[in-house]
């Protein structure tokens, strides 16, 4: 199991705040072991598990994976109600026995008081539903909240769910992607949004770096949801990035330090990115993509999903208009519809783009058959015009009078035509 | 008013089996001449005129107009609560005598014969409601159902609602969308449905050209709808293309010959486009556009609307993106989409791209644990398996079973590696 060095110049403190500001006595702190042990032998959404945390506690569900308390008479019975009520199961699931069967191998893996002093060293620390600064956002995963977070943050607490919008895509963006998620990504930040994404290759990088190169002061710009331990960067690729998140935006795992990044885990750390974010935006996907993954993710917690059009000969497109046309997915096409979406300040109403109106807006139905009526060289009469136009003449008079005040028709010996 | 000489080469009798189909019994005739003079007298969509007509029949709204028949007690009465129950007035309108005021200027020109007679010496002819081959559809648009349509058309009737597509967007497409405009429109016409279009320049000209070349035996390839009289080709650049329409598909406009196009006229043929299409696809527009105003037509017809994506960067989509933004489009990229949404028959199914299958694909979520666990190059143990995986011990044996099945697992000396 690899650990890290901190990063070189890792201000103290930074990050740590999470750890800092929870109640520390004596049942929080077995909590925050225990729910840092668990993190290690379930797997993300393992539902069996989180409905064992759930009927017992974090402590005693531990202790009896471990074996050192003996399971309650009724557990199974009660666990079985949590996943039945959470959807989870329906007339029956494989028992408590096999699930412990597959938590016990872990066990003597398990090392939470090491991997929470190379979280510390890092300059982060955990959360978990019982802390203070718990994001209450990820309740709405009702059972598959995490057990915990793993934390490497610049600020105490994340930001409140409205604040936070995730830009997800492809690995292999092309530049347009690129393009609009560097616009997009910059702009929300600039609005104060923090950006949400995972760390990847593409579309999830270029969000992060723009974000990080928009954000206001005081403000989060962004936060990568990883698949993996936060002791390592994964893709190595991004690890200068990486870096940078950890130190100015936070980086979040619901897996311990050491843990690799398995293509499982990719898949439920989509659920987190969605529940984190008011809004999930995909920028480009092709036919079959995480970012839809994520995107229904979304879509099942109830949050807004947005798509990026692009060019119907992009493959990478393929999978945004396959969000739009099955209905998943709002048309977004810049910051302004994003922020618009998730609800952000007045400010952020879309304006009608600015376009030079034609001389005839506004005219009412006659005035618009008058003034294609009149001729633009050699004056006409009234009568004429009653023809032309198929308005009676006191109409024709009267729509004159009109049109002739919005400088629109000129009269000269009688006859009228337009006026340039 | 000027009228023009039959096209050179014209088949004579193409198009004129309108006529000849129509029951031609004295009534009818005379049905037949009122309404060609009715859509001189009267601009499209004139609500008063056709509940006029709707009160007392073409031929009397006509002689009532000329002045010829006296208008019967309670006319005016029987028209507001025609108007009142389509909609169109609320409390009242302005009057009968008002109305009668905007037609009578115009009795003068009115020559309904001579228009019959331009219209055939063009191959065409006159459908109207009571003309056995008059399009159901148009009766959709209720009170504002044309008072006839002047028609130059290769069949005797034109095509059912549901083989009809409308394409439209803006006269200054791009290449963009002329490339997916021609293709649309050619898979389309080769799936035998009729593509619909205003016969402007950009997208409609595309459409209807690449109709032209799609179109299978035996299939009405294109309608144009016209906003001017069926004499004279508008806009001029579009000469050629218009007279092919004539003679290999339709060309039709509810004014008469010699009409002029007017700004209002567009609009309101609008309407008989959206009204004549079982779905409108907008494939480039601006955020204000006369194909917007088709595509809300057809919306309030409780048609399909479907919008083209493109680049964000472009002006030229910001129409269609507004239309999916606010839910008033359908998201189509290709024919096939828009060919299921027009309810064609089974082979228009939507396919899903090919794509190379991931070797995980269709793993269960324990065997893709497992499957993620297992070494690439030097094998290991059941139970090593059990703690990487996450899984009990007989559920790792099981797995490596099915695994090995297919081909994704291998053992030797009782290590476990990836079968490559």
């Amino acid at each position: 199991m690899s650990t890290e060095e901190p990063p070189a110049g890792a201000e103290s403190g930074a990050g740590a705040g999470a750890e800092a500001t929870g109640a520390d006595d004596g049942g929080q702190a077995r909590i925050r072991v225990a729910r840092a042990a668990l993190t290690r032998l379930m797997e993300p959404s393992d539902l069996a598990g989180l409905a064992l945390v759930r009927a017992v506690g974090p402590v005693d569900a531990l202790a009896i994976i471990e074996g050192t308390l003996e399971a309650p008479r009724g557990l199974e019975r009660s666990m079985t109600s949590i996943l039945v009520d959470s959807g989870a199961a329906g007339s029956g699931w494989p028992g408590l026995a096999d699930a412990l069967g597959r938590w016990r191998p872990r066990v003597k893996d398990a090392a939470p008081e090491r991997d929470l002093a190379v979280i510390a060293a890092l300059g982060g620390g955990l959360l978990y539903p019982e802390h203070p600064l718990w994001p209450p956002a990820l309740a709405d995963l009702d059972l598959a909240e995490p057990i915990a977070l793993w934390v490497r943050s610049a600020t105490a607490a994340l930001p409140p769910l409205g604040s936070c919008v995730a830009i997800v895509g492809s690995r292999d963006s092309t530049s347009y992607g690129a393009s609009v998620t560097s616009e997009m990504a910059y702009a929300l930040a600039q609005r104060g949004l923090t950006i949400v994404s995972g760390g990847a290759f593409g579309i999830d990088a270029q969000a992060h770096r723009a974000a990080l190169t928009g954000a206001g002061p005081g403000c989060l710009p962004t936060i990568a949801v990883m698949a993996g331990g936060l002791d390592r960067y994964y893709p190595a690729g991004n690890e200068d990035l990486l870096r940078a998140i950890a130190h100015q935006g936070a980086l979040v795992a619901e897996v311990p330090p050491g843990a690799s990044s398995t293509r499982y885990r990719f898949l439920q750390r989509n659920r987190i990115i969605a529940a984190l974010s008011v809004a999930t935006v995909v920028v480009e996907a092709r036919w079959r993509s995480g970012a839809l993954n994520t995107a229904h993710h979304a879509e099942g917690l109830g949050r807004v999903v947005a798509a990026v059009p692009g060019s119907v000969y992009s493959a990478n497109s393929a999978g945004c208009h396959r969000l739009l046309r099955e209905g998943a997915a709002v048309c977004v096409t810049d910051a302004a519809e994003v922020a618009e979406l998730a609800g952000a300040s007045g400010e952020a109403l879309v304006p009608e783009p600015l376009q030079q109106a034609a001389i005839h807006d506004g005219l009412s139905v006659e005035d618009l058959l008058l003034f294609d009526a009149l001729p633009l060289t050699t004056g006409t009469t009234v009568d004429k015009l009653s023809v032309v136009a198929g308005l009676p003449p006191a109409a024709v008079l009267a729509g004159l009078g009109r049109l002739e005040l919005m400088a629109l028709a000129q009269r000269g010996n009688g006859l009228w035509k337009r006026r340039r």
